[in-house]
């Protein structure tokens, strides 16, 4: 498949000590899938300068598109802008343009832009900015990092400011047939359709439902023909 | 802190395409961070067998226990178990004790026990078996690296299996105090509070309620007194 590639970024204590259960990667590999971009990697990582100055120098060199989440607030466990920074050996800075756009918010809400806030207008030179409809502090795209906020809402309008702005590919087709047989009973034909059609993914699902054994089989390519022949095939292996 | 370090692999296409949510990780975080294990890094890779390989040699040397989660099933895209084996450069085969308990489930459920479902006892040389008792099929652990099942029910048995053989530490505590008031109105003396208490993992999650912002602060460290200590000078800061 030659789709450009992404991987996500999830950054926060919060996230690996099980306090918080991470919401923003399963939502955005759904709308990458459908903008035919494909997520190789998700990693999680803790609030870590140095890991996460590793991460993204690791996984923007092996991806097309990085995204991150978390950590741009105005508080001190908010350390993703400078981390950005640092991974891209750039300056980072107060930027008059996010500057302005929290000033004029702030007054609006006649709520003070102190110097925590104004943290949030901290931009790595270079970067262009993402715009935030929720809560305004933006986030930033540099090179192909995208840095956006950690709280769902406001990641998924982030993801929405961006996602027009990249060079997808073929969407990724998915159809799934239902068998309702355990896995080992289908294993062997499955394995042999799968092998015919090496260019399609082919993935087995198991579930139990009221003491039953059956599974899903998802098929995944971005050639809709193939697809729909290779799903023939399987209903006619194992005729509902 | 010096307690144990972990890190969890979950593999899977199914998982980096959106198709499904991932439950695993959530759910061994919180259960390692009961048992005083640090979850350092969770990694979600596709079925890539080179991919796995590497990301399972890398995090097991870099953190005390690795977990994975998914990819060994009966199916063609179950290839976790020859994963692991190459990653250790052992060889991997069927194995007596693994076969037998699949013989006997099968026999107990008249179902044929069949060359795909066989390839459920195949294990790498030198792992011990972790018990299934949900669906028998059992996982491994090899050396320091523990390989269970992607069904959720079955994940947790597994967990509940492997957990009390492993060396915790002393488990980290967790203090919450949320404060109705947004963080860039908290960051300032926060920040500072965070930095008297430089040995206490001070978060700061916000929230929206009913149109007002506030933020839960979270407190974490293995050390109960000065946790105590940090979270009446922070109620002190704020007060309800």
């Amino acid at each position: 498949m030659s789709n450009p590639t992404a991987a996500i970024l999830i950054i926060g204590d919060e996230i690996l000590s099980g306090r918080t259960r991470d919401a923003n990667m399963h939502f955005l590999a759904g709308q990458l899938t459908e903008a035919g971009i494909q997520l190789k990697e998700a990693r999680m990582v803790p609030d870590d300068r140095d890991v996460i100055v590793d991460a993204v120098n690791t996984l923007r060199k092996s991806c097309d598109y990085v995204f991150t989440s978390g950590g741009i607030g105005p508080t001190h466990d908010d350390i993703t802008a400078d981390c950005i920074a640092a991974a891209f050996g750039a300056n980072i800075g107060v930027r008059k343009d996010a500057y302005d756009l929290l000033d004029a918010h702030y007054k609006r809400q006649n709520k003070e832009f102190n110097e925590a806030r104004q943290r949030m207008a901290r931009i790595p030179d270079g970067a262009t900015l993402i715009e935030n409809p929720v809560s305004i502090a933006p986030g930033f795209t540099m090179e192909n990092v995208n840095v956006m906020a950690g709280v769902p809402s406001v990641f998924e309008a982030m993801v929405a400011s961006v996602l027009p702005t990249l060079t997808g590919g073929a969407p990724l087709l998915s159809q799934t047939y239902r068998i309702n047989r355990g896995e080992g009973d289908i294993a062997g034909p499955l394995g042999e359709l799968a092998a015919e059609y090496p260019e399609i993914s082919i993935g087995s699902y198991p579930f139990t439902e009221n003491g039953m054994f059956g599974a899903n089989i998802v098929m995944r390519s971005t050639d809709a023909a193939k697809l729909d022949a290779a799903m023939v095939k399987l209903a006619g292996l194992f005729p509902a």
